[in-house]
């Protein structure tokens, strides 16, 4: 086994640091984000900070890093107080992961991505995306401790493939070719082991069909 | 499609919705948190809201549902400032999920999980669990739009099978079984697709190989 202490890993070389912690954490979600300007000029980005919130009211978190460089899309999403989330699949990680390049022109266009719109979502949404998620800006948390911003956005608006949404809400991603990241720039599609059935401490967890 | 308004999650059964929501974000990272109170009495719980907070310092956020009723993981992190991260794989997802039932007796118990130690770590890891970190406690914000809790840790310790980490720090996460989940209660592993490149305008993101 390798082993870290605190001291090893502040005093390793920078990009080893950064892919090691970045790792880490586990498996994450992945997604573009599409947010505007004022002007109407739209953005597109990849992010792997996204977290649950809360289901009622439905909620998401987006940890972004420290403010101190032009953010197109934090500063539109306070610009303009909408957002969107769309999932990545397997024919297009790479085209999403090419967003993350410094592009002078919408990454719309650059990366060859359809734009589409929604009545009352200020936002661009990708055209064709497995899942859609807009949202509303409501709050941003200052992580004080290393600068980094947590914007809080309330779900509007959900799309998804119906074939893909069980009896009981569940969203069977992996049937959509969702991918997961690990680290930086590591893309994967999952291979389902089981849902499982509300644990209690009387019998196993049995397996959800 | 499926489309669901602001007004249509709200108004859906609880239960769907929470399926719904939970989901709705993209696959998560799953680990077991450790913990023990200040008697020294453990406890262990399975997570799937961890984010990473940042590489220098080495930042974990976990986010808790509100403290309106008894959360030994939260309570024994504050009051001894000590916890640990442990990913699950594909052998022990079924165990790890039942440590969400209310258990007598600590979950390391009634779930079959073999208590370590490590020098300077007060909180347990679980034996064997193919990514260990040892953490500190440092902040938590209260995040008022829901009552949610988002606990900051460091990272002090970290142990992986060395076959695992690559040159560059990237640890690979699939190759030592360690799952992902999506909603509240399904586990996948994964397919790797590829790592990618850091991106740049000028040429198409290429396979690290």
């Amino acid at each position: 086994m390798a082993q870290f202490s605190a001291e090893d890993i502040q005093s390793a070389q920078s990009e080893f640091r950064r892919n090691l912690i970045n790792s880490a954490t586990g498996f994450k979600s992945v997604s573009l984000i599409g947010t505007a300007n004022k002007e109407g000029e739209t953005n597109l980005a990849i992010f792997s900070q996204i977290i649950h919130l809360g289901a009622s009211p439905a909620l998401v978190g987006i940890l972004f890093r420290p403010h101190t460089v032009v953010r197109h899309t934090l500063e539109n999403i306070i610009a303009t107080k909408s957002f969107t989330i769309n999932h990545i699949d397997a024919d297009n990680y790479r085209e999403a992961h090419h967003t993350s390049a410094r592009w002078d022109e919408s990454e719309f266009i650059s990366c060859g991505f359809e734009l589409s719109y929604v009545d009352g979502i200020g936002a661009p949404f990708v055209k064709g995306a497995p899942v859609q998620i807009g949202l509303k800006y409501e709050q941003k948390h200052d992580l004080t401790i290393n600068g980094t911003h947590l914007i809080i956005g309330s779900i509007q608006y959900l799309n998804i493939a119906d074939e893909a949404i069980s009896e009981d809400g569940f969203i069977d991603l992996e049937s959509l070719g969702v991918v997961t990241c690990s680290g930086l720039d590591s893309y994967h599609t999952t291979l389902k082991l089981a849902r499982l059935s509300y644990a209690k401490a009387d019998h196993q967890p049995k397996d959800i069909t």
